[in-house]
Protein backbone atom coordinates (compact mmCIF):
# COMPACT_ATOMS: atom_id res chain seq x y z
CA UNK A 1 0.00 0.00 0.00
CA UNK A 2 1.37 3.29 -1.00
CA UNK A 3 2.54 5.19 1.79
CA UNK A 4 2.33 9.58 2.70
CA UNK A 5 4.28 11.57 5.43
CA UNK A 6 0.95 13.91 6.57
CA UNK A 7 2.00 17.28 8.53
CA UNK A 8 0.14 17.37 11.80
CA UNK A 9 -2.12 20.32 10.52
CA UNK A 10 -3.70 17.44 7.92
CA UNK A 11 -5.28 15.83 10.88
CA UNK A 12 -8.38 15.80 12.50
CA UNK A 13 -10.19 13.31 14.75
CA UNK A 14 -10.86 10.38 12.53
CA UNK A 15 -9.87 12.21 9.51
CA UNK A 16 -7.21 13.24 6.74
CA UNK A 17 -6.78 15.77 4.47
CA UNK A 18 -4.48 16.08 2.11
CA UNK A 19 -3.65 18.64 -0.41
CA UNK A 20 -0.59 19.98 -2.37
CA UNK A 21 2.00 17.62 -3.78
CA UNK A 22 0.79 13.92 -2.23
CA UNK A 23 -2.70 15.02 -3.32
CA UNK A 24 -1.38 15.32 -6.90
CA UNK A 25 0.48 12.21 -6.65
CA UNK A 26 -2.44 10.26 -5.22
CA UNK A 27 -4.91 12.02 -7.92
CA UNK A 28 -3.03 12.51 -10.75
CA UNK A 29 -0.11 9.52 -10.64
CA UNK A 30 -1.64 6.71 -8.94
CA UNK A 31 -5.03 7.92 -9.91
CA UNK A 32 -6.58 6.52 -6.79
CA UNK A 33 -10.22 7.21 -6.26
CA UNK A 34 -12.59 7.33 -3.80
CA UNK A 35 -13.10 4.03 -1.59
CA UNK A 36 -9.00 2.90 -2.12
CA UNK A 37 -7.07 2.63 0.73
CA UNK A 38 -3.11 4.18 1.44
CA UNK A 39 -0.96 4.52 4.59
CA UNK A 40 -0.67 8.01 6.60
CA UNK A 41 1.89 8.86 8.82
CA UNK A 42 1.85 11.18 11.58
CA UNK A 43 5.01 12.42 12.06
CA UNK A 44 4.25 11.74 15.67
CA UNK A 45 5.56 7.95 13.59
CA UNK A 46 2.19 6.79 13.93
CA UNK A 47 0.40 5.33 11.09
CA UNK A 48 -2.99 4.14 9.52
CA UNK A 49 -4.40 2.64 7.10
CA UNK A 50 -6.93 5.44 5.78
CA UNK A 51 -9.90 5.33 2.95
CA UNK A 52 -10.63 7.53 0.24
CA UNK A 53 -14.29 9.11 1.05
CA UNK A 54 -13.61 12.34 -1.43
CA UNK A 55 -11.32 14.06 -3.60
CA UNK A 56 -12.74 17.29 -5.00
CA UNK A 57 -10.94 20.15 -6.36
CA UNK A 58 -7.35 18.28 -5.62
CA UNK A 59 -8.06 18.18 -2.50
CA UNK A 60 -8.02 14.48 -1.13
CA UNK A 61 -10.28 13.22 2.26
CA UNK A 62 -9.81 10.08 3.89
CA UNK A 63 -11.16 8.38 6.96
CA UNK A 64 -8.86 6.48 9.72
CA UNK A 65 -9.84 3.08 9.29
CA UNK A 66 -7.01 1.22 11.36
CA UNK A 67 -4.05 2.57 13.62
CA UNK A 68 -1.22 0.08 12.32
CA UNK A 69 1.41 -1.00 15.15
CA UNK A 70 4.38 -1.36 13.49
CA UNK A 71 7.54 0.53 14.45
CA UNK A 72 10.91 -0.62 11.45
CA UNK A 73 12.71 2.63 12.71
CA UNK A 74 16.64 1.70 13.77
CA UNK A 75 17.22 0.48 17.67
CA UNK A 76 19.35 3.63 17.84
CA UNK A 77 19.36 6.74 16.69
CA UNK A 78 22.59 7.03 13.90
CA UNK A 79 23.02 10.56 12.03
CA UNK A 80 25.37 10.67 9.70
CA UNK A 81 27.58 14.07 8.88
CA UNK A 82 28.72 13.34 5.50
CA UNK A 83 31.45 15.82 4.41
CA UNK A 84 30.40 17.49 1.67
CA UNK A 85 30.81 15.35 -1.75
CA UNK A 86 31.15 16.05 -5.76
CA UNK A 87 27.98 16.22 -7.92
CA UNK A 88 24.63 14.43 -6.73
CA UNK A 89 27.06 12.18 -4.39
CA UNK A 90 25.06 14.14 -1.30
CA UNK A 91 21.89 12.85 -2.97
CA UNK A 92 22.63 9.43 -2.81
CA UNK A 93 23.52 9.24 1.02
CA UNK A 94 20.15 11.08 1.63
CA UNK A 95 18.34 8.67 -0.34
CA UNK A 96 19.84 5.34 0.61
CA UNK A 97 20.69 6.55 3.87
CA UNK A 98 16.99 6.98 4.86
CA UNK A 99 15.96 3.48 3.36
CA UNK A 100 19.09 2.34 5.55
CA UNK A 101 17.42 3.90 8.57
CA UNK A 102 19.64 7.17 9.33
CA UNK A 103 18.21 9.47 12.20
CA UNK A 104 19.22 12.75 10.62
CA UNK A 105 22.07 13.98 7.82
CA UNK A 106 24.55 16.62 8.87
CA UNK A 107 26.08 18.25 4.92
CA UNK A 108 29.37 19.41 6.42
CA UNK A 109 31.87 21.62 5.13
CA UNK A 110 35.05 19.71 5.30
CA UNK A 111 38.55 21.38 4.52
CA UNK A 112 38.61 19.04 1.47
CA UNK A 113 35.63 19.48 0.19
CA UNK A 114 35.76 20.91 -3.40
CA UNK A 115 32.13 21.94 -3.45
CA UNK A 116 31.73 25.01 -2.08
CA UNK A 117 28.17 25.73 -0.42
CA UNK A 118 26.27 28.43 -2.40
CA UNK A 119 24.36 30.13 0.10
CA UNK A 120 22.47 32.06 -2.27
CA UNK A 121 20.93 28.19 -3.57
CA UNK A 122 20.56 26.72 -0.15
CA UNK A 123 16.89 27.33 0.03
CA UNK A 124 16.47 25.69 -3.15
CA UNK A 125 18.65 22.57 -2.13
CA UNK A 126 17.03 22.06 1.62
CA UNK A 127 13.95 21.63 -0.30
CA UNK A 128 15.18 18.86 -2.50
CA UNK A 129 17.22 17.74 0.34
CA UNK A 130 13.52 17.48 2.12
CA UNK A 131 12.23 16.32 -1.10
CA UNK A 132 14.56 13.14 -1.29
CA UNK A 133 14.57 12.52 2.27
CA UNK A 134 10.63 12.35 2.53
CA UNK A 135 10.09 9.81 -1.02
CA UNK A 136 12.80 7.65 0.36
CA UNK A 137 10.56 6.91 3.86
CA UNK A 138 7.72 6.31 1.81
CA UNK A 139 9.38 3.70 -0.24
CA UNK A 140 10.68 2.01 2.31
CA UNK A 141 7.76 2.33 4.77
CA UNK A 142 9.50 4.18 7.58
CA UNK A 143 7.51 5.64 11.14
CA UNK A 144 9.55 9.01 10.55
CA UNK A 145 11.36 10.88 7.90
CA UNK A 146 14.95 11.88 8.80
CA UNK A 147 15.89 15.23 9.51
CA UNK A 148 18.43 17.27 6.88
CA UNK A 149 20.48 20.15 9.13
CA UNK A 150 21.62 22.94 7.58
CA UNK A 151 25.13 22.44 6.63
CA UNK A 152 27.98 22.91 9.56
CA UNK A 153 31.43 23.65 9.69
CA UNK A 154 33.90 21.91 12.00
CA UNK A 155 33.17 24.34 14.79
CA UNK A 156 29.29 23.97 14.40
CA UNK A 157 30.21 20.32 14.04
CA UNK A 158 31.52 19.49 17.48
CA UNK A 159 29.03 22.13 19.34
CA UNK A 160 26.39 19.95 18.21
CA UNK A 161 28.54 16.88 18.93
CA UNK A 162 27.74 17.68 22.46
CA UNK A 163 24.18 16.35 21.65
CA UNK A 164 25.25 13.24 21.01
CA UNK A 165 26.44 10.11 22.97
CA UNK A 166 28.44 7.78 20.78
CA UNK A 167 30.90 9.87 18.41
CA UNK A 168 33.06 7.92 15.55
CA UNK A 169 34.61 8.65 12.24
CA UNK A 170 36.01 6.73 9.55
CA UNK A 171 39.68 6.95 9.40
CA UNK A 172 41.20 4.34 8.52
CA UNK A 173 45.05 5.68 8.61
CA UNK A 174 44.30 6.67 12.80
CA UNK A 175 42.86 2.95 13.30
CA UNK A 176 45.22 1.06 11.15
CA UNK A 177 48.56 2.28 13.84
CA UNK A 178 47.34 3.32 16.78
CA UNK A 179 45.06 1.42 19.80
CA UNK A 180 41.62 2.11 19.17
CA UNK A 181 38.05 0.74 19.53
CA UNK A 182 37.05 -1.62 16.78
CA UNK A 183 34.24 -0.75 14.80
CA UNK A 184 32.00 -4.02 15.85
CA UNK A 185 32.86 -3.03 19.41
CA UNK A 186 31.50 0.09 19.32
CA UNK A 187 28.37 -1.22 17.64
CA UNK A 188 28.08 -4.38 20.11
CA UNK A 189 28.19 -1.74 22.87
CA UNK A 190 25.22 0.40 21.40
CA UNK A 191 22.23 0.81 23.68
CA UNK A 192 18.60 2.17 23.00
CA UNK A 193 19.64 5.00 24.44
CA UNK A 194 22.39 5.85 22.52
CA UNK A 195 22.59 8.80 19.89
CA UNK A 196 25.33 8.00 17.41
CA UNK A 197 27.25 10.58 15.37
CA UNK A 198 29.09 9.09 12.67
CA UNK A 199 31.72 11.84 10.67
CA UNK A 200 32.57 10.76 7.22
CA UNK A 201 35.29 12.61 5.45
CA UNK A 202 34.74 13.94 1.43
CA UNK A 203 36.54 12.58 -1.67
CA UNK A 204 39.96 13.75 0.14
CA UNK A 205 39.34 12.57 2.97
CA UNK A 206 39.99 14.43 6.80
CA UNK A 207 42.81 17.64 7.10
CA UNK A 208 45.39 16.84 9.54
CA UNK A 209 43.73 19.42 11.77
CA UNK A 210 40.31 17.69 11.26
CA UNK A 211 41.41 14.40 12.84
CA UNK A 212 42.85 16.18 15.88
CA UNK A 213 39.78 18.41 16.36
CA UNK A 214 37.55 14.97 16.45
CA UNK A 215 40.05 13.06 18.49
CA UNK A 216 40.12 15.74 20.79
CA UNK A 217 36.36 16.18 20.89
CA UNK A 218 35.82 12.30 21.62
CA UNK A 219 35.11 11.19 18.16
CA UNK A 220 36.41 7.39 17.68
CA UNK A 221 38.75 6.53 14.66
CA UNK A 222 37.37 2.95 13.15
CA UNK A 223 37.72 1.42 9.62
CA UNK A 224 35.29 0.22 7.85
CA UNK A 225 36.49 -2.85 6.43
CA UNK A 226 40.03 -3.14 4.81
CA UNK A 227 38.87 -2.06 1.76
CA UNK A 228 39.28 1.40 0.66
CA UNK A 229 35.13 2.81 0.32
CA UNK A 230 34.28 5.90 -1.76
CA UNK A 231 32.97 8.79 0.50
CA UNK A 232 29.24 8.42 -0.32
CA UNK A 233 29.99 4.41 -0.01
CA UNK A 234 31.11 4.45 3.79
CA UNK A 235 27.66 6.03 5.11
CA UNK A 236 25.93 3.20 4.09
CA UNK A 237 28.60 0.32 5.01
CA UNK A 238 27.72 1.87 8.75
CA UNK A 239 24.07 2.02 8.64
CA UNK A 240 23.81 -1.29 7.25
CA UNK A 241 26.13 -2.67 9.48
CA UNK A 242 24.26 -1.17 12.14
CA UNK A 243 21.01 -2.48 11.20
CA UNK A 244 22.39 -5.73 10.92
CA UNK A 245 23.85 -6.11 13.76
CA UNK A 246 20.87 -4.61 16.05
CA UNK A 247 18.33 -5.91 14.21
CA UNK A 248 19.07 -9.17 12.62
CA UNK A 249 22.02 -10.53 14.27
CA UNK A 250 20.05 -9.51 17.52
CA UNK A 251 22.58 -8.45 19.26
CA UNK B 1 49.53 4.96 -4.24
CA UNK B 2 47.86 4.95 -7.50
CA UNK B 3 46.85 1.28 -8.21
CA UNK B 4 46.43 -0.28 -12.08
CA UNK B 5 45.51 -4.19 -12.64
CA UNK B 6 47.84 -5.30 -15.64
CA UNK B 7 47.16 -8.08 -18.16
CA UNK B 8 49.45 -11.44 -17.35
CA UNK B 9 51.32 -10.64 -21.10
CA UNK B 10 52.42 -7.47 -19.29
CA UNK B 11 54.76 -9.09 -16.90
CA UNK B 12 58.50 -10.43 -17.42
CA UNK B 13 60.19 -11.45 -14.47
CA UNK B 14 60.64 -8.30 -12.95
CA UNK B 15 59.54 -6.11 -15.58
CA UNK B 16 56.17 -4.32 -16.05
CA UNK B 17 54.88 -2.99 -19.37
CA UNK B 18 52.06 -0.86 -19.70
CA UNK B 19 49.74 -0.09 -22.76
CA UNK B 20 46.54 1.46 -23.71
CA UNK B 21 43.95 3.17 -21.79
CA UNK B 22 46.28 2.40 -18.27
CA UNK B 23 49.14 4.12 -20.08
CA UNK B 24 46.95 7.26 -21.10
CA UNK B 25 45.94 7.51 -17.39
CA UNK B 26 49.47 6.85 -16.21
CA UNK B 27 50.85 9.75 -18.71
CA UNK B 28 48.18 12.06 -19.21
CA UNK B 29 45.87 12.23 -16.66
CA UNK B 30 47.86 11.46 -13.53
CA UNK B 31 50.84 12.59 -15.29
CA UNK B 32 53.78 10.45 -13.55
CA UNK B 33 57.44 10.36 -14.63
CA UNK B 34 60.20 8.67 -14.72
CA UNK B 35 61.20 7.37 -11.25
CA UNK B 36 57.82 7.84 -10.07
CA UNK B 37 55.69 5.00 -8.36
CA UNK B 38 52.76 2.73 -8.62
CA UNK B 39 51.06 -0.04 -7.13
CA UNK B 40 50.38 -3.03 -10.07
CA UNK B 41 48.17 -6.21 -9.65
CA UNK B 42 48.95 -9.12 -11.42
CA UNK B 43 45.75 -10.91 -12.52
CA UNK B 44 46.66 -13.69 -9.93
CA UNK B 45 45.51 -11.46 -7.23
CA UNK B 46 49.46 -10.41 -6.11
CA UNK B 47 50.84 -7.24 -6.62
CA UNK B 48 53.88 -5.42 -6.42
CA UNK B 49 55.14 -1.69 -6.15
CA UNK B 50 56.64 -0.51 -9.18
CA UNK B 51 59.24 2.52 -10.26
CA UNK B 52 58.80 4.33 -13.52
CA UNK B 53 62.45 3.10 -15.82
CA UNK B 54 60.86 4.86 -19.04
CA UNK B 55 58.25 6.12 -20.92
CA UNK B 56 57.73 5.96 -24.38
CA UNK B 57 55.55 6.43 -27.06
CA UNK B 58 52.60 6.00 -24.83
CA UNK B 59 54.02 2.78 -23.20
CA UNK B 60 55.04 2.51 -19.66
CA UNK B 61 57.69 0.75 -18.89
CA UNK B 62 58.56 -0.19 -14.80
CA UNK B 63 61.01 -2.66 -12.72
CA UNK B 64 59.27 -4.15 -9.75
CA UNK B 65 60.71 -3.05 -6.68
CA UNK B 66 58.78 -4.40 -4.26
CA UNK B 67 56.02 -7.23 -3.65
CA UNK B 68 53.10 -6.76 -1.41
CA UNK B 69 51.72 -8.99 1.02
CA UNK B 70 48.32 -7.75 1.37
CA UNK B 71 44.92 -9.20 1.15
CA UNK B 72 41.63 -7.46 1.23
CA UNK B 73 39.51 -9.69 -0.35
CA UNK B 74 35.99 -10.74 1.66
CA UNK B 75 36.90 -13.74 3.69
CA UNK B 76 33.93 -15.92 1.60
CA UNK B 77 33.33 -15.23 -2.26
CA UNK B 78 29.52 -13.27 -2.58
CA UNK B 79 28.03 -13.46 -6.39
CA UNK B 80 25.38 -11.05 -6.61
CA UNK B 81 22.83 -12.12 -8.96
CA UNK B 82 21.16 -8.79 -9.68
CA UNK B 83 17.41 -8.54 -11.19
CA UNK B 84 18.12 -6.32 -14.43
CA UNK B 85 16.96 -2.60 -12.74
CA UNK B 86 16.16 0.39 -15.11
CA UNK B 87 18.42 3.13 -15.77
CA UNK B 88 21.83 3.15 -14.71
CA UNK B 89 20.88 0.94 -11.55
CA UNK B 90 23.02 -1.63 -12.27
CA UNK B 91 25.98 0.74 -12.39
CA UNK B 92 25.40 1.67 -9.24
CA UNK B 93 25.39 -1.98 -8.00
CA UNK B 94 28.75 -2.74 -9.80
CA UNK B 95 30.63 0.18 -8.69
CA UNK B 96 29.73 0.00 -4.78
CA UNK B 97 29.33 -4.00 -4.68
CA UNK B 98 33.18 -4.06 -6.05
CA UNK B 99 34.22 -1.52 -3.34
CA UNK B 100 32.36 -3.63 -0.48
CA UNK B 101 34.07 -6.81 -1.88
CA UNK B 102 31.41 -9.10 -4.32
CA UNK B 103 33.42 -11.66 -6.09
CA UNK B 104 31.26 -11.45 -8.97
CA UNK B 105 28.05 -10.05 -10.25
CA UNK B 106 25.00 -11.99 -12.89
CA UNK B 107 22.98 -9.20 -14.53
CA UNK B 108 20.09 -11.83 -13.72
CA UNK B 109 16.86 -11.31 -16.41
CA UNK B 110 14.10 -11.22 -14.47
CA UNK B 111 10.15 -11.58 -15.10
CA UNK B 112 9.80 -8.07 -13.68
CA UNK B 113 12.56 -6.20 -15.40
CA UNK B 114 11.28 -3.73 -17.01
CA UNK B 115 14.52 -2.64 -18.96
CA UNK B 116 15.27 -5.56 -21.82
CA UNK B 117 18.34 -6.51 -22.41
CA UNK B 118 19.32 -5.35 -25.76
CA UNK B 119 21.89 -7.91 -27.35
CA UNK B 120 22.81 -5.24 -30.03
CA UNK B 121 24.28 -3.57 -27.63
CA UNK B 122 25.26 -6.57 -25.49
CA UNK B 123 29.49 -5.88 -25.77
CA UNK B 124 28.75 -1.99 -25.80
CA UNK B 125 27.26 -2.81 -22.06
CA UNK B 126 29.98 -5.52 -21.24
CA UNK B 127 32.71 -3.20 -22.08
CA UNK B 128 31.29 -0.57 -19.64
CA UNK B 129 30.52 -3.25 -16.53
CA UNK B 130 34.12 -3.97 -17.37
CA UNK B 131 35.44 -0.39 -17.01
CA UNK B 132 33.35 0.07 -13.92
CA UNK B 133 35.18 -2.71 -12.21
CA UNK B 134 37.93 -2.45 -12.96
CA UNK B 135 38.34 1.19 -11.97
CA UNK B 136 36.14 0.67 -8.56
CA UNK B 137 38.81 -2.41 -7.75
CA UNK B 138 41.55 -0.03 -8.43
CA UNK B 139 40.07 2.85 -6.48
CA UNK B 140 39.43 0.56 -3.31
CA UNK B 141 42.70 -0.98 -3.81
CA UNK B 142 41.10 -4.77 -3.98
CA UNK B 143 43.25 -7.85 -4.96
CA UNK B 144 41.18 -9.44 -7.66
CA UNK B 145 38.31 -7.41 -9.90
CA UNK B 146 34.95 -8.91 -9.58
CA UNK B 147 33.74 -10.84 -12.84
CA UNK B 148 30.73 -9.82 -14.70
CA UNK B 149 29.07 -12.68 -16.60
CA UNK B 150 26.71 -12.45 -19.38
CA UNK B 151 23.28 -11.99 -18.59
CA UNK B 152 21.29 -15.05 -17.13
CA UNK B 153 17.57 -16.16 -17.25
CA UNK B 154 16.32 -18.04 -14.22
CA UNK B 155 17.00 -20.86 -16.17
CA UNK B 156 20.22 -20.66 -16.72
CA UNK B 157 20.76 -18.70 -13.20
CA UNK B 158 19.40 -22.29 -11.71
CA UNK B 159 22.05 -23.90 -13.71
CA UNK B 160 25.36 -21.76 -12.25
CA UNK B 161 23.98 -22.35 -9.04
CA UNK B 162 24.77 -25.63 -8.97
CA UNK B 163 28.51 -24.30 -8.10
CA UNK B 164 27.44 -22.24 -5.10
CA UNK B 165 27.40 -23.85 -1.17
CA UNK B 166 24.88 -21.01 0.10
CA UNK B 167 21.74 -19.34 -2.29
CA UNK B 168 19.65 -16.66 -0.61
CA UNK B 169 17.25 -14.39 -2.21
CA UNK B 170 15.64 -11.22 -0.92
CA UNK B 171 12.15 -11.60 0.04
CA UNK B 172 10.74 -10.29 2.92
CA UNK B 173 6.76 -11.31 2.31
CA UNK B 174 8.59 -15.14 3.09
CA UNK B 175 10.84 -14.72 5.54
CA UNK B 176 7.46 -12.74 7.35
CA UNK B 177 5.13 -15.84 7.18
CA UNK B 178 7.02 -19.30 7.16
CA UNK B 179 9.61 -21.20 9.34
CA UNK B 180 13.42 -19.43 7.66
CA UNK B 181 16.79 -19.22 8.26
CA UNK B 182 17.43 -15.55 9.19
CA UNK B 183 20.05 -13.76 7.23
CA UNK B 184 22.80 -13.47 10.59
CA UNK B 185 22.19 -17.10 10.71
CA UNK B 186 23.35 -17.95 7.50
CA UNK B 187 26.29 -14.96 7.98
CA UNK B 188 27.21 -16.92 10.83
CA UNK B 189 27.29 -19.89 10.00
CA UNK B 190 29.72 -19.24 6.52
CA UNK B 191 33.08 -20.66 6.37
CA UNK B 192 35.78 -19.66 4.15
CA UNK B 193 35.14 -22.38 1.76
CA UNK B 194 31.46 -20.89 0.62
CA UNK B 195 30.49 -19.36 -2.52
CA UNK B 196 27.91 -17.69 -2.00
CA UNK B 197 25.39 -16.07 -4.02
CA UNK B 198 22.71 -13.65 -3.54
CA UNK B 199 19.98 -13.00 -5.55
CA UNK B 200 17.92 -9.76 -5.46
CA UNK B 201 14.30 -9.50 -7.60
CA UNK B 202 14.44 -5.91 -9.46
CA UNK B 203 12.17 -3.30 -8.72
CA UNK B 204 8.58 -5.04 -8.87
CA UNK B 205 10.49 -8.04 -6.88
CA UNK B 206 10.11 -11.37 -7.96
CA UNK B 207 7.08 -13.36 -9.38
CA UNK B 208 5.73 -15.97 -7.56
CA UNK B 209 6.73 -18.65 -10.45
CA UNK B 210 10.41 -17.46 -9.48
CA UNK B 211 10.11 -17.47 -5.67
CA UNK B 212 8.91 -21.34 -5.91
CA UNK B 213 12.00 -22.36 -8.81
CA UNK B 214 14.27 -20.23 -6.49
CA UNK B 215 13.01 -22.14 -3.63
CA UNK B 216 12.82 -24.98 -5.03
CA UNK B 217 16.50 -25.05 -5.90
CA UNK B 218 17.95 -24.25 -2.62
CA UNK B 219 17.55 -20.57 -2.15
CA UNK B 220 16.68 -19.24 1.39
CA UNK B 221 14.62 -16.26 1.59
CA UNK B 222 16.07 -13.99 3.85
CA UNK B 223 15.01 -10.43 5.17
CA UNK B 224 17.12 -7.52 4.77
CA UNK B 225 16.91 -5.76 7.74
CA UNK B 226 13.14 -3.90 8.52
CA UNK B 227 12.46 -1.52 6.49
CA UNK B 228 12.00 -1.84 2.13
CA UNK B 229 15.24 -1.50 0.45
CA UNK B 230 15.33 -0.82 -3.58
CA UNK B 231 16.25 -3.53 -5.62
CA UNK B 232 19.79 -1.49 -5.89
CA UNK B 233 20.34 -0.57 -2.64
CA UNK B 234 19.83 -4.40 -1.39
CA UNK B 235 22.96 -5.91 -2.89
CA UNK B 236 24.59 -2.87 -0.57
CA UNK B 237 22.96 -4.32 2.58
CA UNK B 238 24.33 -8.00 1.99
CA UNK B 239 27.88 -7.23 0.97
CA UNK B 240 28.50 -4.53 3.76
CA UNK B 241 26.97 -6.73 6.41
CA UNK B 242 28.90 -9.59 5.25
CA UNK B 243 31.90 -7.42 5.60
CA UNK B 244 30.68 -6.05 9.17
CA UNK B 245 30.50 -9.96 10.08
CA UNK B 246 33.27 -11.75 9.08
CA UNK B 247 36.18 -8.95 8.49
CA UNK B 248 35.16 -6.66 11.51
CA UNK B 249 33.06 -8.31 14.27
CA UNK B 250 35.71 -11.41 13.48
CA UNK B 251 33.57 -14.09 13.89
Amino acid sequence: MQRYFIPAEGWQDQYVTISGDDAHHIIRVMRYQKDDQIICNHPDTNAAICRITEIEDGVVYLVIEKWLDENVELPVQVTIAQGLPKGDKLDLVLQKGTELGAYGFIPFKADRSVVKWDNKKEKKKQERFTKIVKEASEQSHRNRIPVVYNPMNLTELIEESAHYSVKIFAYEEEAKVSEYLSFSKIVSQLSKKDRVLVCIGPEGGFSLDEVEKLKTHGFMAVRLGPRILRTETAPLYVLASISYHTEELGC
